[in-house]
């Protein structure tokens, strides 16, 4: 962590990507960043299963992350690192962090302290629409799963940028 | 589908984006592929809620997937469109798709059909090894969640080449 000199530039946190069945089938984690340096995270709630959101974590956002059992981002718009919640209140508590076989995505399930909401639009979950289709129709429509929202964004993020980008 | 020409090259499937208020709270499928022409998507079983997989799709096979109802898929390391279970048999069904707030992540919830498991070296999930940390370590270790294969990769895929890229 930043504020112990254990920070996430320490490259030997991780190991080196040797061979295939190291990577598959070892027990050192030695996960792979994409050419913008990130690694993809599906985060669900341990309790539900629920998918909360989908992010991405740098080398610095996945080490702070498993050191101090608080979900850390990367902010691909904002261009920087985020401690989940540390605007909002919505702190995501790890429980678990898996990998998958080529260790190019995480898997984190938290339980969430404060509101239980993980979502900048106010939802509890990102994912709360479903896609609807069948054959008559030309286009799929959405529908809402969650009918209500936990929390008003405006009174959370005041009038920061809203992170969604056309 | 390719077999009825109404193939994903059919751009009106999918809306355009709008507003910021019509992506986040409107009923409207209007996905953001990125800079590759990709979505990123989260696959769980629908029942047990686990984590499958996380794979990626481009317009094509976001659009089977809605009309098909079978996982589809584009391979980044073959570089070509997939049809999951295509090859090995395990065909994931679509009970459920969901889309996130900025509509640049896909959940599908599914079924798998023939042996359960979704992972080409074997396993159930993609995910089957877990991170282990504690202050005393200078790195994480993995332990394996899943205990044992589902099935024998190289029964399934004979010589095909592994797409792990190191």
């Amino acid at each position: 962590m930043a504020d112990d000199g254990q920070s996430g530039t320490d490259r030997s946190f991780f190991s080196d990507r040797i061979s295939i069945e190291q990577v598959e089938e070892g027990h050192t984690l030695a996960p792979k960043f994409d050419s913008s340096g990130l690694i993809t995270c599906v985060t669900t709630h341990a309790d539900s299963g629920e998918v909360l959101m989908l992010g991405y974590m740098n080398e610095d956002a996945l080490t702070r992350t498993i050191e101090s059992g608080e979900a850390h981002y990367w902010s691909r718009s904002r261009q920087q690192l985020w401690h989940k919640g540390g605007t909002s209140g919505h702190i995501q508590t790890v429980v678990e962090i898996r990998i998958d076989d080529d260790q190019d995505a995480v898997w984190l399930r938290v339980r969430l302290r404060g509101r239980q909401a993980s979502c900048h639009v106010g939802y509890r979950s990102c994912f709360y629409r479903t896609i609807n289709w069948n054959k008559a129709q030309s286009a799929p429509t959405l529908s809402f799963i969650e009918t209500g929202k936990v929390f008003d964004p405006s009174e959370i993020y005041g009038d920061a940028p809203n992170p969604t980008i056309l």
